[in-house]
């Protein structure tokens, strides 16, 4: 976090951290070469949120040295996509460090290093089966300080169990839809709302939903304005923009 | 019409037709070969409803031709896809013919061709650019002695708009939804009603709609059971398939 | 099934059942909240059929507990893509419950659930392979009260096994055609009959079937007016349109 | 805008309306139905701006009876992929009508019709061929209050171009990122800054850029998380959305 | 073709024809530069039949001079996808040229230029619409010096009129099935016969046809053994083809 | 084969076999109905070869039952796609039953079931890779009676090889190509000969060949006319037709 | 060109340019901003060739004043995909401009601006169609100082006419190879050379080539190494590609 | 390589080795014919490297037999895309053997096969999963005799960690840039080279990466010229293209 540089700065001027020090940490600014990986270790300053490492086509090892250079230098260890194998091998390291198995999130973060935001983004899915990629944007939006609700298995199939909730999504400062199958719950839910909508496609559903494509074509089509979409399952990243427009 | 056989036979029975007349008509069964075309003039007898012609792709050569031997054997001429030049062409040689220029449907209609059904068939579309298809399912119905409503424009982009009219869904035998763009007003409507439902994803939209693309994926992954699709702008088959279920 | 609804004010009308009783019974209208899921106990009384489970992305804990909410408001439970282990897990709670092995559906349905339809429904596959999903729209049909035939194994490749079977075809009130590979079978059946054809696409086939696109475009463009499709290998959705066309 | 209801409740309290006059602008709530349209006057109660017109497949007539309901009723009448024949049509009736020709906007603005917000946003485009798109999205946003900033033709070939201009991109409150061909532009701005950042693929591009697919895509798969995409040459709906977050 | 080096070798040993002039035509094998097209004199030699022109991206007098050297050489002219255009360039130079304007063919043969082969060609097709792309296959057959009969229109929508052309069917020694929309009938014949069958997919049709995407996946997975499929329209490659197989 | 037919009318002419056991060979025609599968009994009639079996989406169980009625009626079965499973449980029931690993191909001909025919077909590959669906041709092509040679790993990357070999294509009857990754091979050997090229595409190769629609396209757009194409594997489709063409 | 950087250095060093004119030169790079579009000027220096102007998408007036800016500052300007009218409103401002018409390049060129290179680059096509994304890169290669030949219409339907030039191609440093339809060419060619081969896809086809999809998956999958590809009908980027290879 | 042929020249006219052994070395060439294999023994004399073994879809069995004929020929051998199982195989009959174990890479090379070349060749990856990749890429080049510089993990996501190289980029002489998801940083680099950049995609990422389809496309559609594209994940292709260019 660019808490950690300003704590340094502060350190260094009130004496309290020796120049050898304050320029040990600084060193590795903008970023720490492993080899294998160039650590961002400047993202925090630039983007207000450290680097987060995406598990899959990594091995464990290079997962575990990435995030002992972020833990080095930031206060805050995201890393997504990772099985139950990553978070044993970094628990040995890091015995505080969590696991939300649903979100499939590993994540270390010390007390003080996350600003909490006013807003609410409300977090809806269409079905039961979307509840992992909801996890992820979930989990995700805690850990960026943000306050979160959820509202699971309203789709569209029985339209009345999202109408039965307006006084929920009028509430909410951005709201996060994410469904499979047709897709068709992101442009319902925005035709009620006056806030922003980021949809979710994912690739529940068979046959014809292709993975994925068709709700992503839903959604990216919708009728009524203020959707935007990202990849499909990408609950990490519908959690982080939401995070980022309810600062 | 099978009634053109019909009456044929009763004829011939009761004396008022003779053999050669009789034979005359029914030598061009079960299709009378016209070198480029096979009017299947048995259609009538088998599926209750005489060939009806495409007319993308024919010269209006070969569409009056065909025209004239359908007309000759049974009591009801339907072109489709016909632009106004068709239809002039065809008005001089049968004056009674129509065009629903909307629909872009010639027809000829003899008054007693048709049984009338019981059941209300209901054309809804998500916006008024798809009006073009609703009509050509509309009038396709009427042709075929189907009831009648129409709900154009309602979108989920403002779902209120079809909630309100859940009285007339609930009082319709058959529903038929058209939509582009997204398409999800299949979905809502299907999750509303025990009647089935026909889609009909239309072109209208841009961009990664892909030319109905979007609609008839989002249609054909319907998380509501009931539904079943039709081509992209069918609204002849809708109506068609419609009908046959109205019986 | 709404029959339990009407039961409960019947009940309640005749002095058998206490105000309590019908009160606990109807606070879980319009849908039960179950937190991962939104039991949608409405559903019957809307669409004449209660909400169906559709397995696959749920885990058996959740489907486990999804199925009593149901059972304890409706007298018929469905679950699709249903593997043993779901059966077996549930057999404990519910020992009457059945599973139809090849449809891949169980279910349990209380004996006065459902009222029988007059009409047959007549499910057709072009090929053995074909028969898991034939299974399926064919259970369904049972399950909700239809009359069902079947015709398996008579694909274009030997025409006359279909054209053989003309009388059977003729007799139906609705008629399911399931095939993969090139699913002409379709449009051949729609050409000699006179009622509604549902398609349903499989994803039998190899190469450039690409797992059941294929036959879904062949489907799609019929060029024999009356047929409807539905999502790849979707014979529950093919049997709960049939079994709705033949109210 | 709400600011009409509003009026016209305030108008009756005070006095100054009659009961009838009330009622007359209230009963077309919440829409007034046209037939072949239904205008949605609730929508600017629910969602904070009024219906917008999206021309292509609709006739001018229809366009033009539209347009009077919905000025008839709200303060703002927004008429998107309008041409000049469209323009010049309703000019006849409402001389204070404007044209933004290269975002092809046709709309009426009522001096309070509308909040300015505070926050900035920042259109950026990769090309010179972007800009209608990017006009299109800049009218939109100008006409809901916003303060705007344009950043054109910094795309990647020549990335000192985008970097050079770091301070721009920090004082904007939410960034549009517009681009063709292969759409690189938007991952790299969503890389240097803390805003939420709307993606706006374009069909400017020949071959395998597919008519925008190939930037779509590449925006749906940012390694930069925070963006998120709308749909093809979408400049509308981009600026609706940016509008939606800088509330 | 082979004829004329044949000729030439035969002219030459004879002492009808000089050194010189034999030269003069042997100089041009096994091709002419002519910097824009290199004419591939041999091929009459290796495949038995000279290089044939295709129109589409050439200049007329690109066409023009081609053509030329292709007579200079060979006894036999034939150009596809040609418009009225170019046969009225070329009837200026060559006035025995034809035109077979359905088949878009310019073509200018000499009387002995072909050996006529005993096997029967049927060439059928689904729909009217089909006969441009039937027409090519005829002309280049004949050309080719096939015998050819036809039998348009009997495309499944009413299967009795292939069903009943069975006797047709069987005499033929090489079947090309010509269909758009769906493509089912290329199956259906493959099925009925013990002989080669070659389908060529259409453009004929709409929506989900994708220009004939939908009838060559079904030609390509047919489950009737004995189809090969050509490209999309591309009745001179079947006539082509067929010719090969009738030797 | 049509051959059982014959010998049953021959037996029963010279009085070598009784009406009733003529009749019961008889009465399988046109087809045997086990419910699951209506085994083809006339194909060997019609087509000149009986039904072959396809294993996948069939079980055991089912490839048996099928098995024995063809073979209770031809004297020819095959079953292709079949894997050793297969193979053992049919040599339980049929020990004189042969398998052709590599091409997956089980089958068991009496001696005199097929005429040996004339002509030379010639299978050739791209790659070494190719050779299961190679072999998949070629068994095919000896079990009906066809003269086989191959030509393997002869692909265009080293394209002196294929042209080394010009008098063994060109004394070859009918061509096939056998290539995945770009399958060029198809064009350049239909350029070499005047024969029919029947084109296979392969599975071969990874990223955008995607499981063979590369090489597809590319024998499917074959510059060099005289090429038609088998779906993607389909080494038992291009053995059928070329043993077809080779009549 | 880096020249005119280069030269104003010198003058100023020199003492023939003023200190004012110097900083008039340099006050433009590293880009002039011209609101609509921001002119490279840096380009030169960092890619050793100045900003080129593709046409599409872009007013005559843009091209006008972005090729202004360019002249202003560098001794080179090329205009892609520019038809005759951009020609001819340039010639007006620049009467020594030059417009290669077939290959659609608008340039103007001072006689120092480019550097000779001494190896050869060859373009090679496969038929006649291709010439005009061949003339583009051809004109582009002379532009940027390069010695080029071309070896036009040697597709593989005639391989010897590709395998009679392979001493031009020996003596290439660089090939390109274009080719639309299979583009089986360009394989063909990588696997006769030992230079490195740009291979550009065309649209020149019908039906499956996909208006170049075919071409460009064949290029992307070929079996033989030393080939890549660029964007379909990018006749001008090979060029580019060839010389920064040539250097 | 074609020292081995060039060997054998010298050794036979300096008459240190006897013209049997000479005939026995030169009888393999221009390829040794192993059946299953034709092994291209002349590629190294056309083509200056010898033929690699793709090992997909070759048994183990068969890239044994392959590699010892090479090995018989050509003082080096290389087998792509090996598993472990191979290389133990092969190390066996060569104790030399090595194997590249991310690269996926079992080689042997005799000191004196290949010349080192002057050039430089700097490798760039965009993330840590794109490493496999790389190292085939890697690796190839070593193999091929050229100088490799890598920078791994520099995607556009931090993009000061590839400006900060901009040293590193201007030193090399040809740039392969290899890039999953997105793929935008071959566009970013090609804009701040003047050396030609070969694009690698991968299919590192999720959802609508489609497998590297997106980063291909991105690729593909390089706003910034000097940019060609190789397969998906084609490590290898790219390292011999590179190498071939700094010859």
């Amino acid at each position: 976090m660019a808490q950690s540089v300003k704590k340094t700065l502060i350190g260094l001027k009130s004496g309290k951290m020796s120049v050898e020090k304050a320029l040990d940490f600084l060193k590795d600014l903008p970023y720490k070469d492993l080899g294998f990986a160039k650590v961002d270790n400047h993202r925090a300053l630039r983007r207000g949120f450290p680097e987060v490492i995406f598990s899959p086509g990594k091995t464990v090892d290079q997962i575990v040295k990435i995030s002992k250079r972020i833990l080095a230098h930031d206060g805050l260890l995201v890393i997504t996509r990772a099985d139950r194998k990553i978070y044993r091998r970094l628990k040995r390291s890091f015995p505080k460090i969590r696991y939300a198995e649903m979100a499939r999130i590993v994540y270390l973060q010390k007390a003080t290093s996350v600003a909490r935001k006013k807003g609410l983004v409300l977090v809806v899915t269409a079905g039961t089966a979307d509840m992992p990629v909801a996890e992820e944007a979930r989990v995700t939006l805690e850990i960026m300080g943000n306050r979160v609700e959820t509202l699971y298995d309203v789709g569209v199939a029985g339209i009345h169990r999202v109408l039965d909730k307006k006084h929920i999504l009028n509430k909410a400062d951005v709201v996060i839809v994410i469904a499979g199958m047709e897709g068709a719950l992101a442009s319902v839910v925005s035709g009620l709302v006056s806030k922003p909508v980021i949809a979710v496609p994912t690739s529940v559903g068979y046959g014809a939903s292709f993975g994925g494509i068709a709700p992503l074509l839903t959604m990216m089509n919708s009728c009524s304005p203020g959707v935007a979409v990202v990849n499909i399952d990408n609950g990490f990243g519908a959690g982080y923009l939401a995070s980022l427009i309810n600062r």
